[in-house]
């Protein structure tokens, strides 16, 4: 089976609460839609900051969600001289302690993650694709440095449609590019 | 079959020639043996410097040799705008052009590349591990983001020891660090 790939550069989510404290009445816009229904690239940036070192320009992904969180790689996590864990978006039990700056004001909370590998997937696209039951597979991504990744978590929701999400670690390791179509394969 | 796994970052190699034009004659210092006989991380750090950005304190590899090369990661790639190929060390066709920057001057040339996946091994222990007449291998990371690398090359010489050598982006995207010891399986 064949799903398309999307390599996730670091990026922000925010809550409204937190949006305002970085960017006060300032509206939120769209610059690109992605393709996950109803997500999209914002018109504003962000810098991650810790004691080592900060990010600049780091995207905010829109729209706003219930929770604040920081997505990094771990190349990223080695810059800023901290150790986030694996988890899943949202799960920020353990998430490491930084600093997001925006023009109004800035916000320290430990909020940050190593996203794991995830294929989002609908219901009825997990029944077509015989993923029913199913909670990990394995992705391959073929080029001049051919890799299979373990541990993509199966993320369902109404709301989602087919798309592996890799970080720009797996994604550069791998040469795989945002758009790419990418093996999937059940253990 | 398990080897020690080397995670490298990216460094520079020089010429005599081009050490002088960075270095003047100051003399090049060991800061640490690697675990491939006779080469170390030196005392020595350099730009390397394109027209999009410029990546300060990158460390030069000893001894010299009879190449310049500069290699980077994907990632890397990416932020200094520049689009090098894959290949062998020593083999620096198509290679980006990339300046490296020292003290004393500095050097223009293309002799940036991504060094492929490679597993260094003595001819004694290539019989050993009835790798002779094979040319790759695939390598398994196991962590929590478990990762199996195809395109691995084999280099013999008498000169190296049994290490598999991956860049940042493969070794961060698995979560391997320098020393762990990781999987060899033959195709």
């Amino acid at each position: 089976m064949e799903v398309i790939l999307g390599v996730s550069n670091r990026h922000v989510h925010l809550t409204e609460e937190d949006y305002r404290t970085l960017f006060g009445d300032e509206p939120l816009g769209v610059v690109k839609e992605l393709v996950q229904p109803g997500q999209f690239s914002s018109d504003k940036k962000v810098s991650i900051k810790t004691e080592k070192r900060t990010l600049e320009n780091v995207r905010l992904l829109g729209p706003l969600r219930s929770y604040t969180q920081v997505e990094v790689s771990k190349t990223d996590s080695f810059a800023l001289g901290i150790n986030p864990p694996i988890r899943n978006s949202g799960d920020l039990e353990g998430s490491a302690v930084v600093t997001i700056v925006g023009p109004m004001g800035e916000v320290t909370k430990p909020c940050c993650i190593l996203a794991n590998r995830h294929l989002h997937i609908s219901p009825s696209q997990r029944v077509e694709c015989g993923l029913v039951g199913v909670d990990k597979v394995k992705a391959i991504v073929r080029s001049e440095k051919t890799t299979v990744f373990e541990d993509v978590f199966i993320k369902e929701s109404p709301d989602y449609t087919l798309e592996l999400h890799l970080d720009t670690d797996d994604g550069n390791g791998s040469l795989g590019k945002t758009g790419d179509m990418v093996e999937i394969i059940k253990y």
